[in-house]
């Protein structure tokens, strides 16, 4: 049974309270695909003008995990098992725009690729991989 | 000049949003170290009783970055180049602890280590390597 | 000025004793890209039937340095910073192929991608994400 | 069943060609915990006087394997999920010494951290994290 875009951003929501702080909503979904986006605000901002890392950490995460409930169906018990992330240029006082691939699922882990983009021309700032091991 | 703990950690909430908004507290630091806790709170629960994924690279992001303050002073513009986070156990509904090591400190980069642990046992929950990119 | 394909393995070749041993091949460079192969070799075979994690690893360093070559003609003081591989499928007993893409030339770091795959279907076994450090 | 150094050693070589090519020794083991060294070879040298990453990378994860077969016994299946290298120095052109342990054993992922020393203050060269998947 799939998911539509907004009823995985009602999960993610409902589950990881820092999603909903900063306003995590997914655009698009579909079956090893998810689009997603923090819309700015200017609490986000840092010295330099630019976004926070644990901002994009926690929207590349969430994103991920959009991924796969939009593969899976309602995995709720579903853990990020590995995260890791390069941040390539500071991102632009602007809307933070995340797309996540599933590049393998396997019956234990998915393993993920999200890539971070800012602004208009959606500029790549961050590339993330990441695995979220299964429940049994 | 070296920072104390307290200088410290009003140098990071003060530039990182989302580190004053967990309750970041640094409590030791020492050239090339710095320990932080995060205090509980009953928003950060995620289901399964847990504490986020993003709660934990958020901790970790900003106690590397003490520990990178405690050594040089204040390097404000010092921005994180990669974390690589392992989770290893969820964490109990509790304080979370970080203890942070810088393994190389070379003219560009600096190299970090840090621990999360979770409880009064300070129980290993999750372990996080990470590169701040120095300024010229 | 440009690199051609077998100008860069010889560079690589000459430099990295393991590349020689390996049979590492480079078939096509751009600017940002490298397509390498290591042609099967029985002795590359570990229990299982599959081909050993050194391997892969040697093959994937060794084409991101082929498209950092590519793009900068001849910087042979370069070194791998970083490099992060997730193993997806064992590969088959064949010929193992990378591409390498530079996703962020910077001044100090070039980070770049690599995907290796196996077979004629060309399946995606591990993906590996790395930066190399420039000289200044 | 516990398992000896030369045992482990033996196990390794035996399962992986390039840790046999490379003369890796493994000289302790312990319930999580392994300590091998490369011997140093005047062909691992690279320009610049030092040791090749493959050469580090294939050392780091032959250790980490020491480590899971010191710990379990023999599970020959166990295969890398994931690898994490950061080089930090140059190796001088001498022994390279690996130590590993185990910092979580679960039932399916063993999450290990391993540290490259070189020369006989064994200055660390590079700092590794990563994962073997347990056979079911």
């Amino acid at each position: 049974m799939t998911l539509s875009a907004s009823e995985v951003q009602a999960l993610i929501r409902g589950g990881v309270p820092m999603a909903e702080d900063i306003g995590f909503t997914v655009e698009d979904v579909r079956d090893g695909f998810a689009r997603a986006i923090v819309p700015f605000a200017d609490n986000f901002v840092r010295p330099g003008g630019t976004l926070s890392g644990p901002l994009q950490m926690a929207l590349a995460d969430a994103t991920m995990y959009a991924a796969i409930l939009a593969s899976l169906g309602k995995v709720e018990m579903a853990v990020t098992s590995n995260l890791n992330i390069n941040f390539l240029q500071k991102p632009a006082p602007a809307d933070l725009v995340a797309e996540a691939v599933v590049l393998r699922m396997g019956r234990r882990l998915a393993f993920c690729e999200v890539r971070l983009m800012s602004g208009e021309e959606e500029r790549l700032v961050a590339h993330v991989t990441g695995s979220y091991a299964l429940p049994a």
